[in-house]
């Protein structure tokens, strides 16, 4: 792992801990125990780390996702790649946290939305093929309104944004077992 | 409006425009035309701003959705309410990046985690109720799985959630007449 992208942990972590607004180039460098300077080195400005530490945390998510195997059924390879998006345990938690500070933030960086939008637009592509796919093979056939790939994809990664948005306020209320039951009970609405 | 009403109000806009790491009570101060002092007269601390706020955001929506008509079709009923939540207008927009922006932090605030919780509670069990109307008429019978009032409210409650979320980071991608098309596809896949 490059100094930058430790320098991106650290933030994160400070993040899910202690919320987006107590990160400044002081705070990194003091969690990672190096100088302004050094940090400073790699991020001319808060906004540019900012950016760069979003980036990490979306990076990471996806190359989670590039390495989960690809089987016959589309409804279970969405579940199984959806469920990576989804706080079902520590990591995740602590990655949703983060996203979920880092998208309500995004609203008022250009930046940051930037890269919400590529992240968005590379989730719904795929979602979208394997929903093609699903269609192709005789799925969602017979569904009211009909199954619609690339409204459906909406759809479906809106309903996980909202679990992810959802259980982040309210860890309690849904807990991993009921988040996956409520994805598995969407894709199975939607996909039969 | 009370005084308190009146500071809740430039507090939701600075949030809204300038986001919530820029709030505080010197800032709302400023933002209202009046002094320091007088903020704190109201409010002791940040913190106790910042909640009875993110309240008065929530007691105002709340308000509209009990202005509303009920009509005989649970579906219609659910779209209007439901409505209500998404930014499909400037206030609404307004609302919903305030929203977005308090629930991220109510992560780590047990103060606006309280009220998120709260504000959910009630929301679902609305939504539930109608449902089960709605299942009690036989809408959405024969659908796999079946309608299951408490199920499915949490579902669309993270539909809803999640189009509001998207659509704050991404308003070019989900203007209002895809949110509304969105939104109907879920309920129509749900109860026909």
């Amino acid at each position: 792992m490059s100094r930058a992208d430790e320098l991106a942990e650290v933030l994160t972590r400070i993040v899910a801990t202690r919320g987006l607004e107590q990160v400044s180039v002081r705070e990194v460098a003091g969690a990672a125990g190096v100088s302004i300077g050094a940090v400073q080195h790699h991020f001319a400005t808060k906004d540019e780390m900012l950016a760069f530490a979003f980036r990490h945390v979306v990076e990471r998510t996806r190359t989670r996702i590039s390495g989960l195997p690809v089987g016959r059924s589309p409804r279970r390879n969405l579940s199984r790649v959806l469920r990576q998006l989804l706080p079902l345990d520590e990591e995740r938690r602590t990655e949703c946290r983060v996203y979920v500070a880092f998208a309500a933030r995004a609203a008022l960086d250009p930046a940051l939305a930037a890269i919400q939008r590529e992240t968005q637009a590379q989730l719904l592509d795929g979602i979208t093929a394997t929903l093609r796919e699903a269609k192709a093979a005789g799925l969602g056939a017979g569904r009211v309104p009909p199954l619609d790939p690339h409204a459906d994809a909406k759809l479906l990664l809106a309903v996980v944004d909202g679990l992810t948005f959802d259980a982040v306020g309210e860890p309690d209320r849904l807990p991993p077992r009921q988040l996956t039951a409520l994805l598995d009970r969407a894709l199975k609405r939607l996909l039969g």
